[in-house]
């Protein structure tokens, strides 16, 4: 019954408390401890050393402590059993609270007028477009996707929304496939990514891409926001885009390497927003409730939720 | 069937080309221009000068040409008809983008981290509130309030309102008079203006209302933001409030004075966001259409429609 806790860049004892008191019976036991194998039944992961999972005769599942199992996926050597998303509406409306923020900023030209606020002028020469004039399309459509573009629509934006396999969604224009990708992308004003990790997505906002997004339309020239993954993005196409006029604006949360080196141009971009990973920040003591609500219901005898498809890579 | 053109601010080539298409029938005239007093039915006003629209036997109603009708009301020698206020859906929208965009801007600290990125400074330190922790405090209902409320609740604020005379609204708590104002402002984290300019708005935003929110909270202190009338801000008080910490923050898209005079501080205080009176600009397409659509319905017998109560001023 107990718990291996492999997470190496997560505070041990904090983790220990929070899991004590949500379920007093079991034991956590940290990767970097004495323990015996056999009794392992669950672990919890977070960038655990591949490799670091072999051996544990009697592992159930493994759940991951953040949103995206990319990092779990990584690790040639994962044990086959289930692996367990965090599927967490806390860091869902995070999430949409920053994607919806930067809609908007960049609807509305904050940038712009902050800048004229310091030079303390008063002026408004912009037509400023109205957000039933801009096209936004979602890249994924998952429980990040689909919260974020029903919100964009309350907002009065259009939405459509591109997955690799078919999917409808209330007021939102559904594709899918790599037809349905570039019909997508000829009529997007403002692309925003929140699509998984996975050999199929690695590195798929890039210059091929950019270039089939919409030029001009209402916001002067496209806009992308990716609050996904950094691996989604190539950031060198990304700064030729901006630099080029391909891309109008960018809204970043993800990067190709973190913390964002000092030397990218992304960060003094005059229309680039940089943030720190922090769209949505998994809150620990919801993410440690929903794993040990789903421990208990397994041992019930009912199935594990969100587990993810391995062919799929989410 | 004259219009009589009583706006000196405003373009009058482009509004008779705008009407000329909308209602070929009817002659419009200017102000400025010789025309037949009797000849006029109807008023487009947009601060015309008090006194200027006395003497004309026939006239059957004013309408403002921008959201508001305090320019009017200002006029002691207005004649006794209807008056009518724009009410356009496009306007309520657009305030709506401005208003949800400043209530995620100070929830989710977008200038702490621009101010970051200017200095390439990768840290998240901040536990930042989520929408559900802040509660939102309106001060109005009325088409722009009811709708901005609408939205912010969609994105996960808890949202109160309150207006001079009883109202209900989904999901929103409802206050009125002058207690249940003081009961609102207690648990005010974020408050939102979008009130009539009145004999009883005038001045509100004062430094006694100031002291009336609730201190702390989930944003480490109070947030102004006014979209509705510069005349229901007393500037001075709210510098000395954003300076003793009174208040955390500001977004102000109107002002006693505008356009904002260079010297005020409101222009560099770091936490307070100064835009051009633009959170919604009236489209003059929309608004005409809107007038001559009143004007024919009139016409066939039918009452006119979001008519100003002179009593209540709005």
């Amino acid at each position: 019954m107990t718990l291996l806790f492999a997470a190496p860049d997560l505070e041990l004892m904090a983790w220990r408390t929070r899991l004590a008191g949500l379920a007093p019976g079991r034991a956590v036991v940290a990767a970097s401890e004495a323990f015996d194998p056999a009794a392992i039944r669950y672990v919890l992961s977070w960038r655990h050393p591949p490799g670091s999972l072999t051996g544990l005769p009697n592992l159930k599942a493994v759940f991951s402590l953040g949103a995206g199992v990319d990092h779990l996926l990584a690790d040639p050597w994962l044990p086959d059993v289930p692996i367990v998303r965090v599927v967490d509406p806390d860091l869902r409306d995070r999430m949409s609270e920053w994607v919806v923020m930067h809609a908007l900023v960049h609807l509305r030209r904050l940038r712009t007028y902050e800048r004229r606020q310091r030079e303390r002028l008063w002026l408004d020469d912009d037509t400023q477009p109205k957000a039933s004039e801009v096209a936004v399309g979602m890249l994924g459509l998952g429980a990040l996707g689909a919260d974020a573009a029903r919100k964009l629509l309350v907002l009065g934006f259009r939405v459509s929304g591109w997955t690799a396999t078919p999917k409808t969604l209330d007021g939102v224009a559904c594709f899918d496939g790599p037809d349905g990708l570039l019909a997508m992308l000829a009529g997007t004003d403002m692309l925003i990514a929140l699509l998984p990790l996975t050999q199929a997505t690695r590195g798929i906002l890039n210059a091929a891409l950019f270039a089939r997004l919409r030029p001009g339309g209402a916001l002067g020239g496209p806009i992308l926001i990716n609050a996904g993954r950094g691996g989604l993005q190539v950031e060198k196409d990304i700064v030729a885009a901006l630099d080029s006029g391909v891309l109008k604006g960018a809204s970043l949360d993800v990067f190709e390497r973190e913390p964002l080196p000092a030397q990218s141009p992304l960060w003094s971009h005059p229309d680039v927003y940089v943030s720190p990973h922090n769209a949505a920040v998994s809150e620990p003591g919801a993410v440690a409730a929903g794993i040990v609500r789903q421990i208990e219901a397994f041992e019930r005898g009912e199935p594990l939720r969100h587990v993810v498809d391995r062919a799929r890579e989410y």
